[in-house]
């Protein structure tokens, strides 16, 4: 999940928005107490599990146009019809499909060693046999940025800024500018190939990959990550004085363009089917791990809540869609893709969150939504608090729903427990035994809680078009 | 570090050993006092994080026979003149010579994956393309051996015993029979090859390679360890029902003999300089990491702690002598050579302590040695208990000086905290930021104290050929 790749939210001032309608949204009594009992049972059910279990297992890796793409697609919309879902379809997404097919990285001199690398998503290759020349290391991104032509050109440009762990993964966005724009800035000044140390919070001997925006105007060089136990010793044989000479070898690449989809399943409203609560989570993950916790996991944890709110006597009175979006990863294209294909129904979508931040529990509720639905939220809240969720403020990202937010969509962002997060994420160890069962029940009593209070509310929680305009995330 | 490998260790009974020198062993007060001094300024001392920094970033990977043993080798030989030892020579170690060129292993049915793996040192080759066949799980390996030719026969077997972490590395020999002998027991019962779960106590997606000994009775089938995240994958694949189809492919394989060495540094004693305190850690490594933790750091630890004597204002009375010993992870073929070489010189020997465990912190001292020594290893406790350290039993492995300890040599084993040490063990894992320069500098601290102590001691440990002869520790 790149949702923090320089975004800037600029923080809305509730109040001073005008609405049509001034009556408060809430939710009835009878709705709230059968909340709570999906809540409870939510919280000893073990379908996410069994989702995010079979997903890493019977599709693993499904990096976005590779060769578990339909593999994955078609596994979601069987998992959709055999949980009840009344409704399942796919809408096209159109991307550039790259492909990687293999990388290396070693030090030449003064001592030779090989080193753990993983290709940037998105990076151009290297001729054959690699590009050797000589590294010149900055500490940031802002340090490389301050360079000249003459430090850099023809050398591996090198940015060793090591990532802290945090709860809500703002350290992520501190770190993770030197991998989505340090090629570009290093070409600049005339640099071979970038180098960087992995945007990861552990000191594994997993590289992080992730993927690279390419500035249009400037020359593509190859660009790849270290792990950050090799970049602790290319940094440590740098102290010793000698030029450290690397060879960086990536075979990998654009192809072309692939057609993927959206896969969405819903639980189709009684009373207002054309309403609808969307959740979900992206359905491509990076290809060196098997995708559990970015973001099988937000598939997993919306897909049982929607199903648990499905088991209900009754159908919810408004739909609840799940979407799994696709190619998240290289640049929220199924995001924008959905955003397009319903830039028409954004106000018959009452309120959308995706889940895309890994399996650790819920802890904060933030919500963009009008003022006057604030008292509904308060009601949701009542319901998560024993959970261990707290209010958080009043403008939200909304991942993949971002776009559509940006379109007026009311959004609410369920702030997962990062700290472990960044330790595996976009590596090798993006497997499911770093999901707690548990913590992912957590995550789906929150999200059928939600979901079915939404659904069920009298009232609506602020999407029109243009309503949350200046909440727009840049992508 | 092996030296869990099916030992049986009888516990001594230390009273009723006749010894002919019934004098207490005690060390001077003068000489506490000096101990005191060299304890406190060990525990401020970064020797010991530079030398194993220095030996992970110049050299490396050090597989026994391989491109970096001659290199690793001159490297220390340096390093002990640069740190002001008196002698630096090398004695000659032979053995196989085993080689890894690559190894793979893919789920091909029901649902394809590729696994992390990493051949057992020792193992031969696969045919080239690799073995595919079924798999046959078993928990331990004691299901294994008692399974039958019908379950086995042509499949690839597979055991999935995950070792727990502990403080004092019991879990270890818990788990390792399965990596050592697990192949040779799959081979009676016709299984083409075997695949186990990593010997670790992490959840990390990188395999642990070590040592297997194949039964010369039985035919040779190759082996490897997958990652326990694969692990864990492979058997949530089993549960679903269906066959599961791995194709394993190694190249590797013994290629001749190859003559290494031991290499070794004194600090020449001033009185007694043909008696020494025999101190060291493995050169070696296993090849997927850098050898910091297994066992660069008991190289750094002993060589620095024998430095810093040497760095008093006169030689100890005895010789401190620190062996950097060849090839101790494919069967101690250094330690055997040295115990071949000095057998003649076992009461010379006055006590001997490997450390071999990683780079915790020193928690525990244990003592093989004579009962009139055990007042003088009281006096070296008074000074380690205030770094943390408490008295353990009166029995003593010895690591690569066990051999030493079967004939007859005192052992003092210094026992390291391994809760995390089993995570990272013989995996890529094992690299330099894994160690904490404080919990070095305190084993520095240790060794320090007690090596001069013992240098000092008036008196032995009670050393002499078939002293300790209960303690064999078998290989």
């Amino acid at each position: 999940m790149p949702r923090f790749r320089f975004t800037v939210i600029a923080s809305i001032a509730i109040s001073t928005l005008a609405y049509a309608d001034a009556t408060p949204t809430h939710i009835a009594a009878a709705d709230v107490a059968t909340a709570i009992k999906l809540r409870d049972q939510a919280m000893n059910d073990g379908t996410a599990y069994a989702i995010v279990a079979g997903l890493s297992t019977e599709i693993g890796p499904r990096l976005a146009g590779g060769m578990n793409d339909q593999r994955a697609r078609d596994w979601v919309a069987a998992r959709f019809k055999a949980l009840g879902f009344d409704k399942v379809t796919s809408e096209p997404v159109k991307f550039p499909r790259w492909v990687r097919n293999s990388e290396h990285a070693e030090i030449l001199a003064p001592y030779p060693q090989k080193l753990a690398v993983l290709a940037l998503g998105g990076s151009v290759g290297t001729p054959k046999g690699g590009i050797s020349a000589d590294v010149v290391a900055f500490k940031t991104l802002d340090e490389l940025k301050a360079a000249s032509a003459a430090q850099v050109k023809d050398k591996i440009a090198y940015i060793g800024f090591h990532m802290a762990a945090s709860k809500d993964g703002h350290t992520y966005g501190e770190a993770v500018g030197a991998r989505v724009i340090g090629a570009s800035v290093a070409a600049g000044f005339g640099a071979k190939a970038i180098v960087i140390r992995s945007i990861g919070s552990d000191n594994e001997r997993l590289p992080h990959t992730g993927v690279l925006q390419y500035d249009p105007k400037i020359a593509r060089i190859p660009a790849a990550a270290i792990s950050n136990s090799d970049a602790d010793l290319l940094e440590h044989m740098l102290t010793l004085g000698q030029p450290v000479r690397l060879n960086l070898a990536l075979d990998c690449g654009t192809q072309g363009e692939y057609t993927g989809a959206n896969v969405i399943g819903e639980i189709t409203g009684s009373e207002h089917p054309e309403e609808v609560i969307v959740i979900g989570g992206h359905l491509d993950s990076w290809d060196p791990g098997t995708g559990a916790i970015d973001d099988g996991a937000g598939v997993a944890i919306t897909m049982a809540a929607a199903h648990l709110i499905g088991q209900l006597p009754q159908r919810p009175k408004r739909t609840i869609r799940v979407v799994a979006f696709a190619n998240e990863e290289a640049g929220m294209y199924g995001a924008n893709a959905y955003a397009e294909a319903h830039k028409n129904d954004v106000a018959k979508h009452l309120i959308g969150s995706e889940s895309d931040f890994g399996a650790g529990r819920i802890w904060r509720l933030s919500a963009q939504v009008k003022p006057e639905a604030l008292g509904a939220i308060d009601q949701i809240m009542q319901l998560l608090a024993p959970l261990g969720v707290e209010r958080g403020g009043d403008h939200a990202h909304g991942g993949d729903f971002g776009a559509m937010g940006a379109q007026g969509m009311a959004i609410l962002d369920l702030g997962q427990d990062g700290t472990d997060y960044f330790n595996w994420h976009h590596t090798a160890n993006d497997t499911m035994d770093k999901i707690d069962p548990k913590a992912l029940a957590q995550n789906v009593a929150v999200y059928a809680t939600y979901a079915y209070m939404a659904a069920q509310a009298v009232g609506d929680f602020g999407s029109k078009p243009g309503a949350f305009a200046s909440a727009k995330e840049e992508d």
